[in-house]
Formats: structure tokens, sequence, C-alpha cells
């Protein structure tokens, strides 16, 4: 009785994943190696403080990424497992594929490429992308499906990245425009392609419970608590790195408060819903990314995040049924509320950020004190002015809408082959369609009898 | 059919919430900013240096209390989200309540307040007292009543600690008498006042299932596992603050070992009672908060964690009945046994710690390596010797309990206005009071079937 | 109606452990203190940095044993509170243990012992080995019996530890030979011992649900997360530690892609088995820790994690149901899998890497950078050469794999003891059995009806 997908996309994921993996060794066999060990006690003294200096934050981040996003996404109830793997499947796949990408662009340029924690980590920010837009589709997308996205949203991301920050110089160090704003609307491109004018009725098991709902909040506040990291990693060292942990953990509370407020003041009966907090509470993380280590008075961060907290919750009460009703668009996880609307609003305030200090103090105040690719940019704004910058950062955002939206749409187009066909709907939003499930008096099954189901879905 | 909580207070919470976060705006806007951004290269060094020795522990202490507490308090099966959320929104309006306070007192001493981790961590501190004292009234209180206890319990909190550490001079590194001590009794005289005479049936919403008591164990791990960063963040780098990390260690294993003993051998059969686990492991912690940093030998450290698991055990199987009989005290969490008893033994070890030392060792041992606020104090004793070091700290700890119990029932008083008014007795204990659910079949609202009531609660 | 087991075990856990605790506390009051504090102000920052080098990571395995590896284990879905709790109390009374043992050891060679980090972080690891160890009989050892494990096993690693690093001058960095291995075996003899021919039937009980899984899931992500601190917190500071983490972190990649590969190949329809994700995914990490902190090239790291998860995944398809129909071997939590065949290909991997370096560069690459116990051993190597250095590796292994086995096959046979009685089958694998549930209408005792029964076991 129970109807199983088409047998080739089956094969097709372990085929197509055990290929990459070939080309991934041959990959780091040819051109990849480690920096020569240092030869001086003093070279491996500055080694060690360098790896201390880092390593904490990218414990953190990594906790972020595989526990507290996965657990976020199993509001669920039917569909824990999945998420939970598919997320660090993603994760994994995507950072090794941005590693190679990386690797090439560098190899072709200078050569051998030395690994060390920091391409790592920016290979982690490509994955970043691609855990984010998937939120969009999650749940009635195969995992085959879901590696398409990973494989055409990397490269896409680097290229856009390089783009924005390069060449135009905008300034985002904890990557509201490069990373949250370019892989919402990737991600909703792609949901518009893949879906296209289908409107799903709601699926019984897209409702989550009480159970599932606490899950995905400790999900939110392990995101919560970590998120400084994030956004700090790549500060310099010093005054800029302290100021950006401040700032986000100013904003971050305040769009806890913030969230609060509004969601009791939307919701009948003053009642709170479990999605608002889940996601408002990030919201000033999303936001303050691109303005975190500049030199603004600790009250802009807070307004910040109450902002984004007020437009976050606004975007579930409003835009997302009118987006919805009339461009039919599926936002299974909400990506446009928490990282679409507090991403632009971060541009926005980047802008005025930049503006504002030139005013108070002809930009002294607001000097570079970069060292990296991010901050570099920094430089660029003696020569244009405080005009110039702002003008940059609004660029930079309309580059990241727009491109992550033309090659959205393209990918989700790329997903309707049928090589990749998508699980049927009736079998979607559950585990049992991906893990082999231990039999329990077949309750699970979709043969067992009304009461049965009724309970199961209880659970 | 289901019953409303009268408007009013409904609206009430976001209101002055919104209000709140206002106050807090404009009070940034004028007073507070971030330190000058350093000047020289070597200074920006230190800065880096100094947010590399805190940003751990600081991160080891947010996931305390934002992720391990919140799982701590979810032992009660039906309301989960609602502890979780609770728990949140007091850390962060506490904290933020709290730097508005300090600011002020700091402001009209010094004028502009300049913010840094340091100032947010200590806000945070206080924000711990409220998150300890709510534990007590838990489940029967709504959102707004819990916010004017945090709105009362800050400034009385600042205003102990300061009498407590900067006036009597008492050691308390971790912060045994000025915050698990203080916010035990702060509780239950809040506790008191509030239900005065009333005692409650079991609710059935209250007994913990299988699966609440295991979300909550994790919570209790992950209180033990963070622990040392609490008690030792504040210590001064070096030998001291290794001591505090060690001596704490130590007690914890002996807490968590002796509770075991100690359950094993009171319940009937030899079984364990999840509840002294989740809080007799930490018992050590407590206690080990005013001796931490102190030299003492490596075995006073486990005998204490040893004591305290046993009184804490103890206390849950006599004194929590006997005061629930004698005085009908409701203590929903039990703080009294986790924080109040442990607290109390700390702080007599500390007193203890202080003769023995001198004795030992003329005092040289026990030398002052201080050099913020809390370690201070080991200055004045070398004025006033190790007897009168030793009074100090008893004086501490009579205020502590003095000064809560006052201010705690003169706020539970004030709880029991009519506008904040409590939830009806019959809805409390229920995340759908507080949360917009969606239907489930009907089974998790009042009109439900008995049948499928049954089945809701063995969830 | 509900049996309960023989009264003497019962009382026998508190005593034994009571007693312990006794002992340890004369022990530690005879023998232990800490080091003289620092006089100099120089001294005192060295004390400091080096806290901040070694806690960050101490803190990381902290949550790996106590959350990570707690919930990697309650996939058990009756069983979650014990299985925690045991892991738990192991890991405090073995630490413990290992504290006297290294101190009594210490102490009649040098007199006093001085307790630091670096010794509480070695006794963890000994009982890590007992936690590991453990695994293969879960769910149908009382408390008691899981005591004597520890009490036995923790001397024998000790003993072992140095025989294979000391002695033979085995490098094994993160553990793999010492720890996985070792541990491994010793838990299959016992389990082999003490089950003998029984061959359970599959207990309803085993059975894990959709919800356990998740648990154990969200297990398996945080030792992921945390692994790579495991490995190197014990390497010379500097390039090696470096190397170590970057080793790690590609191997666990690795592993995870190459688990779903794997698994999705082997299993029907291309479903993915929970099982094999959570364990597969960590192969990688038990593997490289021999040659983590070897100058090798990235390439091998990645390989290696990915050979683990294949050796992993067949075990589970091939091997473990081999051993439990020919030699009836009981392996509850798939230990052999996880630690037993990735440390073995581990193990092979280190000798291979050192043949091949120093044929690669006469070894000049793979040059010693040690500083501790476990990298003493690469001074050894200039005498012996290479091909000494690879016997030493594979001489290891089979002291590791010989000494576990007999030393495990003899504790086993000592938990037949009449008085350590094992729980009876029809009561194993439930709370329950140990922990004192508060009645919830009947549905978890014995006695409740056929339909009860079936609800509960769908919680």
């Amino acid at each position: 009785m129970a109807v199983s997908p088409p047998a080739c996309p089956r094969r097709l994921l372990p085929l197509s994943l055990g290929l990459f993996q070939g080309t991934l060794l041959l990959f780091f066999t040819l051109f990849v190696t480690y920096d020569e060990p240092s030869v001086q006690a003093e070279d491996a003294s500055v080694v060690a403080n360098q790896l201390y200096s880092i390593f904490p934050l990218f414990q953190d981040i990594q906790v972020m990424l595989v526990v507290g996003l996965g657990l976020l996404l199993t509001f669920l109830p039917r569909y824990g497992l999945s998420v939970l793997t598919h997320n660090f499947l993603l994760l994994n796949f995507s950072t090794q594929w941005a590693l190679v990408l990386q690797g090439l662009f560098h190899h072709f340029q200078h050569g051998q490429v030395h690994l060390d924690l920091r391409n790592l980590l920016t290979a982690e920010f490509a994955a970043v992308t691609v855990l984010i837009s998937v939120g969009a589709v999650l749940g009635r997308t195969s995992p085959c499906q879901l590696l398409v996205v990973a494989a055409c949203e990397v490269p896409v991301y680097l290229a856009s990245e390089w783009a924005i920050v390069s060449r135009l110089g905008v300034l985002d160090v904890g990557g509201t425009i490069t990373i949250h704003v370019f892989s919402c609307y990737f991600g909703l491109g792609v949901s518009k392609a893949l879906f296209g004018a289908v409107h799903w009725p709601v699926h019984p098991k897209e409702t989550p419970t009480p159970h599932s709902d606490l899950m995905s909040l400790v999900g939110t506040l392990i995101l919560w608590v970590f998120w400084p990291s994030f956004v700090a990693i790549l500060c310099q060292p010093g005054d800029a790195q302290q100021r950006a942990i401040l700032n986000t953990l100013l904003a971050m509370s305040a769009s806890a408060v913030t969230t609060v407020v509004a969601s009791s003041l939307l919701e009948r009966d003053g009642k709170l819903s479990p999605s608002h907090l889940q996601n408002g509470s990030l919201a000033g993380g999303v936001a303050i990314g691109a303005v975190a280590n500049m030199a603004m008075p600790p009250v802009a961060a807070l307004t910040l995040g109450s902002l984004s907290a007020v437009v976050c919750v606004l975007g579930f009460k409003f835009l997302t049924p009118f987006l919805a009703r009339k461009l039919l668009l599926q936002d299974q996880c909400s990506i446009h509320n928490l990282h679409g609307l507090p991403g632009i609003l971060g541009a926005a305030a980047s802008a005025v950020a930049i503006l504002v200090a030139s005013k108070d103090t002809s930009g002294s105040q607001v000097s570079p004190t970069g060292g990296n690719a991010r901050e570099a940019a920094w430089g660029r704004w003696g020569d244009s002015g405080a005009g110039g910058q702002a003008l940059c950062q609004v660029a930079g955002l309309a580059v990241a809408i727009g491109g992550s939206l033309v090659t959205g749409l393209l990918t989700g187009a790329a997903l309707r082959l049928p090589c990749l066909a998508r699980p049927p709907e009736q079998l979607c939003l559950d585990d049992s369609l991906y893990f082999k499930m231990m039999d329990q008096g077949g309750s699970r099954g979709p043969g067992s009898t009304t009461e049965e189901g009724v309970l199961a879905l209880k659970e």
C-alpha cells in the first residue's frame, strides 16, 4: 500500500554525492596543502594565539549552524529527523563545494592553496546562504533537489560576495546584505519557480505541536546566544570586534523584548504567536550585521534591534498572507520575515549610519580599522566620501536582491527536471519518506486506522 | 466555551513593555556611549586580549541562563513554551532595567556612562536574581506579574549587593549570598504574600511526564557544565580564577554523586527522584560561590559539594512538606532547596574557611589578589582581622535574608493589585493561555472529550 | 502487582557510592593540594594565559560528555532519564576514581599531588572509556553493575595507557587506540561474559521512536561540533594543535557526507537509517585521533574520514548481525561500529602515515613538536626509524585489543555475582525501574490495559 517514490531519484542522491566526494578528494590531492609549520618558537606562539582568538568563536558558529538552526527548523512535528539531517548534510556538502570553488579561484591566481581555519570559515559562510534559502521550500523538496540548490547557490554567492564587497566596497561585516538578503531572495526565487502557481492547502503535518514549537524555540535560543560570535568573527581584533559584540548583544536584547510587544499587540486576546517569537527574537541579529562594527552610539543598536523585530512581526501578520495571496509565494520557514525584511532594514541603516557619522564628526570617528576583505572597503570611503559610501551600500543591496532573484528563479526552474521528481504531496513532510522507521504497530504507515492516525498526530 | 482572562491585563503587558522600551531608548540616547576607541596599536591589542579572556566565559553564562535555566523549568509538561519564553523575556527586560539603574547611579557620580561587556555582565547578574525568584510562583502568575517582580527586585538587588559587598565587605565572588540566598528569600516572600493562605491541590498539569523530566534534566546538565564559568568570571585573572574553576568543578562533581546517594537512600525501593537529581546536582555550585577563590585545600570543595547536595535532598524530603503544611508556602520550582539551603551553607562555609585559614597560616595564604569590587573586600580583612571578616560574612547573610524577605513580601502584596489579575486556577500551567495554538482536532481545548484529554496529558 | 527487584542491590548502590565518597575525601585530605599561588605578577599572567588556552576546550569536552553523549544514548524511548543519569553518574564517579588512582601512583613517586586542570582532564579521559564501554550492555544492567565496570576499567585503562604511550611510545594524541579501541573491546568483553549465550528477542522498548531518534541525533550533532576540541586539547600549542583541529574538521565533514552515501546505497528504497547517521557521522573523529597532529596533506584527513564512515555503516549492515548470530554478542549501542572498527582503521592509518611521511621527506616534515606525554614519543622515532615507529603503532593496537578483551571478560564475569543481580528482562529498558515516577492514570505501570500500553509506547 505504501507508495514509494520513483526509484531513480533514490539512487541519484548517493551516486551524485559519492561522485562529488571523489572529485573533492582529487581536488585536495592536486591543489591543497596546509601552511608550512613555523620554524621559530616565536612564530609558534603567534600561531597559537591566533588560534585561541578565533577558535572559540568558530565553535560558537558551528553550534549555531548544526544544532541551533537544525532545531529551529524542527517546528514541523513529523519531519524533525529529516530537517536536522538535511541541514547537516547541506552544511557539509556546501562547505566542501565552496572550498573547491574558492580553491580553484585562488589556485589560478596564486598557485598552491593553503588551507586554514579562516578558509574553512568563509566556506562555511557560503554554506549558510544555502541553509537559509532552502527554508523557503522545506518539506516539499527531495534531498536531490536541495543538493542542486546548494550546487547552484554556492558559486553565485561567491561571485555576488566578491562583487558586493570587493568591487563595490560595501561595508557588511556581519553578512546582512551578502548573506541574509542574498539567500532570502535566492530562496524565494527558487520557491516561485519550483512551485509556480500551485497553492497547497495546509498540510495536516505542517501544523506545529506544542512540543515541536518548544524544540524550535530552543533552536532560536541557541542561535540568539551565539549570534554575536557570528557577527564579530571577521572583525578586526580590538575595538571594532568589541563594538560588534556589544552592538549585537544590544540589538538582540531589544529584538527579544520588542517581539513580545509586537506579537502581543497584533494577536487576538494578546496571546503570543510561537513563530513570531522564534523569528522576531533573531531579527536584530540579521539587521545589525552591516553596522555592527561602525562607531555609532549604543542607542542606535537598540533602535535597530527594536525596529527589525517590529518589521519581522508585521511581515508575518500582513506581508506573508499578502504574498501568498497575490504572488502565490510559498515560504515554509518565513525566511522573508527573518532574513529579507530585517536585512533590507539593516542595509538602509548602514547607509544612514555612514551619512550621520560623517556629519557628526567629519568621518574621523568612523575611521577604518580594518584588515580583512570585508573591512578593506573603509579605505575607499576616504576617496569617495560618505555620500558615495552610502550609495555603495544601497547599490550593494540592489545587486544582492537582483542577482539572487534571477539566479534563484533559474535554479528553481532547474529543480523541475523530471529526474529530480519532487515527493508526492500526500507523502510530504513526513520522516518516513526518507528514513527507515522501525515499525511500531503500524500506526505510522498510511494504512493505519483513523484512531491511530489521530493519536500519532498528537504525539 | 474557552474562558478568556480579562482583557485589561492582556493589553497591559505590551503597553507597559513598550513604554519601558521607549524609556530605555531615551536613557541610552542621553547618557550612554561606548569607550573611545584605542589610538595606539598596543592599546588595541590589550582590548583584544581582554575580550578573549572574558568573552568565552560570558557566552557560557548566556547559554546557562537562556538555554539551561529555561530547559530546567520545562518540567511542567504543558507549560514548556511559556516558561522558556517568560525566562527569556525576564532575562532581557531585567538586564535592560539593571543597565538603566546602574547607569543612572553611575551618571550622577561620574557623568557619562561607558558601556562595556563588564557592565552588561553585572546587569545580567541582577537579572539572574529575578529568574531564580520567579521560580517560586511559576505557572500561577501572569507575565505582567512577573514583570512587576522584575521591576521591584532589580533595584533592591542592586542596593543589597552594594550594601553587602561594598559596605560590609563580604567576600562572595560567585554570588552565593548576594545572588542565590537573596533571590531565594525574595521569591519566597513574593509567593507568601501573593498566595496567602490559599493551598492549591496538585494541578493535573503540574505532574512531570518522563519526557518533561528528561528535558528538565538536560537543562540541569547544561547548567552543571557551565557553572564554573559563572563562578569564575569576576575573579582576578591568574591563580584566583584558576582556583575558582577547580573548586567549582570539584564541588559539582561531589554534588552529583552525593545526590544519587542521598536520593536513593531516602526514596522507597532505592529509586531516584528526578527532581532531586535536577536540583541536587547543582547545589554544590550554589554553595561554593562564596569560597571558590579562597586558598583552601581541594578537599574543602569536595566536602562542601557533598554537604550541599545532602542538604538539598533533605530539604526536598522534609523541609518542603513541612513549610507547605505549616506556613502554606508555595515553592513551585523548589528554589529553597536549590538556592536557599545550599546558599546558607555556603555562607557559613565562607566564615569557617576564613577562620581556619587565618589559624593555619596567619592569613598569609588567603592573601588578597583582588581588583574588582567583589574582591576589594580582601583589603579590609587586613584591618579587621579574620574574626571580623568571618562576622562580616554572617552579617552579609543576615542582610541578604532579611532585606529580601521584607521587600519580597511587599512585592508580593503589590502583585495582588486587581489590574494584574492572576490567571484562573483551571487555566493555569497551560501554554494555551499565553500562546496562539494551532488547532489540532480540538484535543487541547477545555471542551475536548475525556479520552482526548487523557491522551493529551500523556503526551 | 509491580514486581520490585530484590532489595539488596537497591541499598548496595548508595552504600557503596557513599563509602567511595568517604574514601575520596580521606585521600584528598591526606595527599592533594593545589599549586602554590604565583608570587610575581608575571607568573600570574602566565597562569591566566594557560587557563584561557585550555579552558574553552575543556568546556567543549564537558558538553560532549555530559550533554552530547547523554543525548546520543536516549534513542531508547522509555529509558532516557536512566541513560542520562547513568552517564552523568559514571562520568563523575570514574573521574574521581581516576583522580585517586593517578594521585596514588604519583604520590608514591613524587610525594604531594598538585591538582590542576590537566590532571582533571586526564582523569576525565579515563572516564570516557567507561562511558563508551557500558554502551555495549546499556539497558539490561543495574547501576551497581555499571559502577563495578567503572571500578575495574579505570585502573586497567590507566595501566594500558601507560604501557601503550609511555612504554611502547605509540603516537595517539586523540586517543584513537588508547581510548576508543580499548574501551570498545573492554565493553564487548563485558557483554559477552555477562550475557553469555543468552539471546534476547528484541524488547518492545528497544525500538526507537521518531522522537527518541531525534533526541539522539541532536546528541550526535553536539558531539560532532565539539569533537575537534577533544582531539586537539592535549596537542602542543601552535602548529600541531592547529593541524589537529583542521584535520578533525575535515575528517568529520567527510564522514557526515559519506555516511549519507553509504547508508542510502545499502538501505532498501534508498532511505537512510537513523542509527547509521547517529554513528557514522562521528566515525571520522574516532579514526583521525591517532594521526591528527601529524604533518600529512589535508586529503589524507578527508580520505580517512570517508573510509571510516564506510566501515562504520558496513559494520552496521553486515558485521553486527554476523556477530550476533555467530558469537551471540550483544552490543546495544553498536560501540563496535563507532569505536572499534574506525579505531582500528585509524591505528592502521597512523602506521601508514608514518611510513609514507618518512619516504616522502625523510621524516623531516613529521618532526616532533611535542612536549606532553602523548607526544614525547616523537623523540623515540628518531632512534628507531619510521619502520620501528609504524610497528609500535601496530603493537599498541594489539596491546589495546588484547588487554581490554581479557580484562573485559573478567569484569563481565564479576558482574554475574548474585548480589549485583541484573534487572529482570521484562522490567528492563524502562525508567520506572530506577526512577520514582509520578502516577499518570496508571498507564505506565505493568498493570495497565493494553490500549493504554499501546498509547504509552507511542509517546
